[in-house]
């Protein structure tokens, strides 16, 4: 239906209906001023992530589906990051005339699929019109868990560990702003499909794409020991600098420890392109870049060290470089 | 600064000291993946608001410090229309290539003044690139205070209060899409400034325009008796629908008690305008709209009845008509 039918109040009707109702930690939900939450604990946690067209996300290779669900899996890598667990989400829209209310029930659909995943339930936001393409607003509030972790507490000797493959996402979208409207072509049977000259699988294009396009953020099992923690949103390098900055230490990193999945270097090899430059400089991996004592036991990967001072990446020579915080940064 | 020369991070830094620090109730605040609040209260409110250039301001009349101060207003406005303390306020700014740092610390000063009366802190959010214009989204969490004061509890014979004049912003906003720049000739000292043909009093016409440009939210002091609460964003005969709406009631508005400020009256008159117009039809007024036992002893003005069924206006000559829900509505 168009919005100019259905009008403000008649899309968040049709939205009320989407949303599961009141638990019995939400007192009160979507459709008053604010929503009344119960607080079991005494520590809460807030994230709010701004996503804009254009800027964050492109419609001309993502549905409003994918979109949806990448909008809150972004909020949760960020309560996971601190240690809590994610509770409740408000969800700001600002639509722009070319979207009707399918395109954001669509979005909606997005959204309950992973808030059901984590237990998240729906609490409310703000739903206006936008001359300004869409955009979405997240806050998402969690429970802290026993330990709050922030970016400050990693200490020399503590290792360094990712929880997953870096560099998918980066990777999935360079192929996606390459292929654009063609990547149906992948996902219509076809074995392979030509990117710069080069045949690429599509299996290994559709799970890049993936990555980026729905990036699943897994929380770690125990963070007892866990002395730092970020999600990898601008980049390895970039988000372990981030840690460096507000530990006040330094960081070595062993360059072949980092976690490269096969399909990465597969689409990189074909390429002629080094998958450490999507690995270390490629953002929104969400996966969790964590410190820890070196005698920690974990399933994640160990990449390097927190030293005293200073940053560098050992390459498999063995070959020191001294390396800057490089990812994405608005604005430059 | 150019916000290409200190980056996004460059800007956080900038934005950070103009931010006052860590509370007893702000754990972690601005520069970490969440922040970590206590909460005193077992009940919290929340509420998201966001506002986008050319659908909710204009850069040609209003300043960014009146920019700030309001879109913490309207935040605060939603927290006192629940019988809320607002404490802790979430902000992301999506900013355009024509915006400098100089720009966004201008109006984090407006949000900081009103934040400063209110005893709110700034914790955390997003700062990112808009290539769409200027996109703002807060979010305020509130403490909930004895009682939190929904839409839905207003009863037949309850008396409907209003708790300050209707109609200033919407003839605000009127005179300053009419004068624009030239609203500068009104504060340099010049008794009058024609609009349409006509001269208007330039006291009335900043009164007016301040009104729309920087709300100030007022809290009741005494909402025991309260059994519903809207704060007027969308016009006092659309909020007040929404009472009924939620309220599954009826009312009757006594059109000559709602209260109407001099300065209305006399652009009106001169404008050749109805009033009532821009009382009844207009928004962003953010006064409180509210219901009461009809014995309720209060400052607010009373302005009619909660019945069972209908909606009607009674005007001075007690002719009764009904109403409409007639206000600002998305898309339509």
């Amino acid at each position: 239906m168009k919005l100019s039918q259905s009008g403000e109040f008649g899309l968040i009707k049709i939205l009320q209906k989407k949303i599961p109702g009141i638990s019995s930690e939400v007192l009160s939900g979507i459709g008053d001023d604010a929503a009344v939450l119960k607080v079991p604990d005494k520590k809460i946690l807030v994230t709010s992530d701004m996503l804009i067209e254009g800027v964050h996300f492109d419609l001309s290779f993502t549905t409003f589906y994918q979109l949806g669900y990448k909008f809150l899996a972004v909020n949760i890598s960020d309560i996971l990051a601190m240690g809590g667990r994610p509770k409740h989400f408000l969800v700001s829209i600002g639509i722009p005339d070319k979207c009707d209310s399918d395109d954001i029930c669509e979005l909606y659909s997005g959204i309950n699929h992973i808030a059901g995943e984590f237990g998240i339930t729906i609490v409310g936001g703000d739903t206006c019109a936008s001359k300004q393409g869409l955009v979405l607003n997240g806050t998402l509030i969690g429970n802290a868990g026993d330990k709050t972790i922030t970016r400050s507490g990693a200490k020399e000797g503590d290792g360094i560990f990712v929880s997953d493959m870096a560099g998918d996402s980066a990777m999935g979208l360079f192929l996606l702003m390459k292929i654009r409207m063609h990547i149906k072509r992948c996902e219509s049977g076809n074995a392979s499909i030509t990117v710069q000259g080069k045949a690429l699988a599509c299996s290994d294009v559709l799970t890049l794409a993936g990555k980026h396009l729905m990036p699943r953020p897994v929380p770690l099992k125990d963070t007892r020991k866990v002395t730092s923690m970020i999600d990898i949103s601008d980049g390895l390098l970039a988000d372990l600098g981030h840690i460096c900055d507000e530990s006040n230490a330094g960081a070595v990193i062993h360059k072949e420890k980092i976690p490269l999945s096969g399909e990465l270097l597969s689409v990189a090899k074909s390429l002629g392109r080094d998958p450490f430059d999507f690995a270390l400089k490629g953002g929104e991996d969400y996966a969790l870049l964590f410190t820890a004592p070196p005698n920690y036991r974990t399933n994640a990967y160990r990449i390097g060290e927190i030293i005293k001072k200073g940053r560098y990446i050992i390459d498999g020579n063995g070959k020191r470089t001294r390396f800057k915080a490089e990812g994405y940064e608005h604005f430059k």
